[in-house]
């Protein structure tokens, strides 16, 4: 066996018994289980930045979904010619302009929304019309119709979304959080849906997972939780990278997202 | 009153009492109130292909809606880490390949979908990954996740989504029809949805239209019907519209969509 592909918890136990192994393809970002394998006389590569294609998605269908009140109308049983909202000409700002929300902007520009980015210095980011510092968060938040956290967990990033930013949101916005949760105040998202400055939040991450049954935000009316399932691997994009690699690998050439066994990543 | 800019029937009543009018804008495709009066001493202009943005908006909010399992999610009272699906790698077919079908291509490509087009003659447009002729329809629907009719009412187009056709695609598949009612065969797509072939299927269309509260089509299972609401006027389309012009008025240029008040449009 020469080559491994495939979920490094499974491929460490086969490590041992592939003799004349070269190349290992992690299909996980995390690639702990080979690393603490003794073996290392092959090249180990991983995958990065896979997670732009499912964030994005998720945003969207979320969105859309209220936008086009597929909910409602799903369960419809009966002529309905009300007029739906859309995206188009809306603003959508982002927290946090790395690959998962530059990925999101550009399908977001695409669908006609103007989108602003928050980041620490307010640097310009491609696919976004304007960038803003973590200083200027009130002047990012100013009228947005919806908000897209996608920080990491970091002292910064704490309670980023409070009483304070949500009232800057034109009334009636939608906060979607697909980062980590300690971006959000959460005494202060459930008092923004009670008076309706929110009209829908939707949040991936939480303080305590799994969220017990018992738990009274899952009574919160128009705050829906979606049990950490955004940034979901997708397999078409795991293979699409060992392709490239294996045309790679054929050929000669360097290998993409190659891990440094010292460092483990 | 130098301009106007309006729905057609409300201007239709201005226009006796504007002395100085030289330009009416209509918010509308349809111009006819504004045809019929007598007066035509000034310039008027229309929207085109404003359909496009909505259009996509519609067809992307359930595919990604049934995906993601944004029904359930938004109800759910427990934690539930199932992986949903993704648009990402899949095969979505567009039945008409004109200015709504090629929008809907451009934004499907950005989310990373294999998109398949169909037209009378299989001529290649931009934005589609492959078109096919109406000759080679059951190859243009071979294997198809998700099915997007977007035709006109043409003897041509009639139940060409017949059983045959919804047997080429992808057990499991998604059907949207978002151009005109007859294009479907509702007997097949009952059975289809009944023996799972389909796993949804969404109709803004019906040959009756408003459909009455007691039609049993409202009892079909996992059938939604969106009660032509699909391709809704996005005012801020409009309105780019009417300072795209406002800009060539003032500037002593040629105006875009004028309407030859002879021919009607």
């Amino acid at each position: 066996m020469e080559i491994l592909f495939g979920a490094p918890d499974r491929l460490a136990l086969l490590l041992p018994h592939c003799d004349s192994l070269r190349w290992v393809q992690s299909s996980w970002a995390g690639v702990k289980p080979l690393i603490e394998c003794p073996r290392r006389d092959y090249q180990l590569t991983g995958v990065k930045n896979i997670f732009g294609p499912p964030m994005t998605e998720f945003v969207l269908a979320w969105l859309l979904a209220f936008e086009r009140r597929v909910v409602q109308r799903s369960q419809a049983r009966s002529w309905d010619e009300a007029v739906d909202g859309h995206l188009y000409g809306k603003s959508l700002g982002v927290m946090g302009t790395g690959s998962l929300g530059s990925h999101l902007a550009a399908a977001c520009q695409a669908v006609g929304l103007r989108v602003r980015g928050l980041n620490s210095d307010g640097r310009s980011i491609p696919n976004f019309d304007d960038c803003y510092s973590t200083a200027s968060i009130n002047e990012f938040a100013d009228g947005l119709d919806y908000l897209v956290a996608l920080l990491p967990d970091t002292p910064g990033s704490d309670r980023l979304i409070d009483a304070e930013l949500l009232a800057q949101l034109k009334p009636g916005a939608i906060l979607i959080n697909g980062g980590r949760a300690n971006v959000v105040d959460q005494g202060a998202l459930i008092a923004a849906l009670d008076a309706g400055q929110l009209a829908h939040a939707v949040l991936d991450v939480l303080n305590l997972e799994p969220l017990p049954d018992s738990d009274p935000l899952w009574q919160v009316p128009n705050l829906h939780i979606t049990s950490h399932t955004a940034a979901v691997t997708i397999p078409e994009i795991i293979v699409s990278v060992f392709c490239e690699n294996y045309r790679r690998y054929h050929g000669g050439r360097s290998l993409l997202h190659r891990i440094d066994f010292d460092k483990g990543y």
